[in-house]
């Protein structure tokens, strides 16, 4: 690594839990030239940072009013390919929205300059949403696939890049043509991440069966053993629709649950990312959290293509690891901020009729987009927050200058989040929530290395 | 009035239907001296103009690549006096919120200076997300009333003006001393208003009883009888929150329905304005439609304080007449092109119980948000659509350039909606509601006025 020495100063805020902020007005954060948090100050003066010996030298960057560092956002489940389909569903629901819209824009990524526009596209835009890590889902196409992990490499992205097995039930002239193609062509890529990126010090490639109705349980049984071989991280769906448990329950009708079809191949481990998990029964729940399975919540696309509502609190409470997914194109939005918007409202549908237990906080759905996330990807030991030791995936927010008297015009572009002075802490983290977007995020930072900044902003 | 005419010339959308948008790809609407549409052009050909006599030295305004324009919108629910709080709520639910959020708040309006800094800031906000109507509650302050009209006014914001009654249930210091003081400072809102727009071009007064459990029978009667008295229309809440309903049985006992207390007041009429309308019995919704009053359906709000679902296709197809309101700061967005998205959403959240006939499409959204909301207002001959002898509240929306080739990071800045060629038209507009924001309205009009433009934006 070749960075320079970088001290962040000012306030800075993190999930302590899952339902409290730790919230320092006063931070410095050393982070060295490795990109990881070298040393954090909980009570920075200026006239301080003279002392801190080979420190000394360091750059200085600092928040801007009303601004703070927060750790970036982890996106646990995204469709890169589907991008260009983003906000448009019509009234589908998920089996006629996939024939409908998404398997022939999936089919055309054999065409490399297209997957490239798209590709880099989606990248530029999550990142400058704050998403520091994600989790995509290509296509079935290797060169394709490969390319998606080099433009995250370049762009510095932290990414699961998975190339989609299929081999039945989907379209003719979008499909694995055998199990052992699917599986050379998932060797094909999983040999190209590791070329291009030996340690993952950003890029791991991540097995990726679609979901249960477009795998063959032969498939699916090699794909479990290619994990056994590999140890590498599983991504797919599970209990997203009504109509898709019933297709799965037809099927693998060996199958007690939907979730037992994957446990049966091998495919249900503490490496697993499961997509939705909505209409789960006790039993699978139970499963997963045995097999210490991970969940990515989606709820805008649960809400978008009317799937249902994800029972996150039952999940929290039961102890099963939950972070959250955009599931672009099925939800409209690739920002987790506004998933986080998303989660906090579908949590409010179930409490309707659950009960108020079931309304998640804004702290609780930050909780969700930062530290559950970097557990569901097996990397909370490094990302997820700010301590000493992890490494700086991070962003800067600014809710901008505090709305003036009067004409109050000026500053409309600065973003939606009005500052109106007098607010505590809590509440301008709430006011993000609830009415921030990527105009509030000033600056992206992976490994410490900036990889976003908002036009005009200068370190 | 002193304007010049004008063409605006490019792409026009507006609703033709519930379901169907009037999508004119090559338009050209001439707006006269009194920002009335004194022509359409539905083929629209640049060496035409010529020939158009008076026209011919017409100012022409010309829509970007991937413009459009479309009528502006109408917010029929709107706390302009609650804006500081919006996207703060906790979990809090109707009545907690408004005495720990919004009571201390609201009465803080005696300071007019506060006063003066937020209410020209929510009407340059809502200007900016293209709001051309908005129907505001401000507080029982008759000066601050009075200063929001006049701001609405200078700013060039259509608006209807509520002095909030209350005269009893809220804390001490904030309440109306008794029902003739309740009435005097409504009639003085009225005068102010009738003196500063005295034909209503902008301005509008609406009697505006907060809610039937902040009004006693008395003053709600006083309130009818004004209503009879000055043909002015009426905004309030109605079966917004079981405890709210509960309420409201207990303090009127005589009346068979929440909605009943209004209409023996006299105070369920064509010009009345009922938000959130959501758990509305079968009576109720007769009675509202056999007198033909009016709903305001406020999704965001309903969800953040987990109030209920409104069931909108229910109300459309008994033939009530409905529009969207943000409700800030119950909902926490002062977008209507937001409040679409939510509406939605909450449709999806009922056609998971109720079946697939309750989702409501982008165009249905759209229609609320635009002629829906105009015949809530009474101004459906006015505004809400495009036609000869209509005023010109219109907003000139751009979706940006198509994302380029490779980098696809220099146009980040324009905003959220991703245009890759090739989407219809019908898309584009898809893509708007799901993922668009106040970036893509470029400029707006109220009656032919310029209101709002986005820095950088040349007419």
């Amino acid at each position: 690594m070749d960075l320079e020495k970088i001290i962040y100063i000012g306030p800075f805020i993190h999930c302590k839990s899952l339902s409290e902020l730790d919230i320092c007005p006063n931070g410095a954060i050393g982070v060295d030239e490795y990109g990881k948090i070298a040393f954090i100050s909980r009570d920075h003066k200026d006239d301080q940072l003279s002392e801190e010996g080979e420190w000394k030298k360091a750059k200085l960057i600092k928040t801007p009013e009303n601004g703070f560092f927060f750790p970036g956002f982890i996106d646990t489940h995204i469709h890169a390919s589907q991008y260009p389909n983003a906000g448009i569903f019509g009234k589908s629901t998920l089996l006629d929205w996939l024939n409908t819209y998404t398997f022939p824009l999936e089919a055309s990524f054999h065409d490399l300059p297209k997957a490239s526009r798209i590709y880099n596209r989606v990248v530029a835009r999550t990142l400058s949403h704050g998403t520091t890590t994600a989790c995509y889902f290509a296509t079935n196409h290797v060169p394709a696939t490969n390319l998606l992990a080099d433009i995250c490499l370049a762009r510095g992205q932290r990414a699961f890049v998975g190339r989609v097995c299929m081999d039945r039930m989907s379209p003719d002239y979008y499909r694995d043509a055998s199990v052992a193609a699917a599986i050379a062509a998932t060797r094909q890529c999983i040999d190209h991440i590791r070329r291009i990126d030996p340690h993952s010090s950003l890029i791991t490639p991540v097995i990726t069966p679609r979901f249960a109705p477009s795998c063959t349980r032969e498939v699916l049984l090699h794909l479990g053993a290619l994990h056994r071989e590999t140890h590498l991280p599983i991504q797919t769906h599970v209990s997203e629709n009504a109509s898709e448990i019933q297709l799965v329950a037809q099927l693998f009708p060996e199958s007690p649950t939907y979730t037992h079809v994957y446990d049966a191949a091998g495919l249900l481990t503490p490496h697993t990312i499961l997509a939705h998990a909505v209409h789960l029964t006790p039993a699978e729940r139970a499963l997963i959290g045995s097999r210490r399975a991970k969940i990515s919540h989606c709820p805008a696309s649960n809400t978008a293509i009317t799937s249902g509502t994800a029972k996150v609190r039952t999940l929290l409470n039961e102890g099963l690891t939950v972070g959250l997914g955009t599931d672009v194109s099925g939800g409209h939005t690739p920002s987790i901020l506004a998933e986080c918007r998303e989660a906090l409202f579908v949590s409010r549908h179930v409490a309707m009729t659950e009960g108020d237990a079931a309304k998640l906080a804004p702290e609780e759905a930050l909780f969700l987009a930062t530290r559950g996330g970097a557990a569901v990807v097996g990397l909370e030991g490094r990302i997820g927050g700010f301590e000493v030791g992890m490494e700086w995936d991070a962003q800067m927010v600014s809710l901008g200058a505090d709305v003036g008297e009067g004409e109050g015009e000026g500053t409309l572009e600065q973003g939606l989040v009005e500052v109106f002075g007098g607010e505590s802490w809590e509440e301008r983290v709430h006011k993000w929530v609830y009415t921030g977007d990527d105009r509030n995020t000033v600056a992206v930072w992976v490994r410490g290395r900036l990889v976003h900044a908002r036009a005009g902003w200068k370190s």
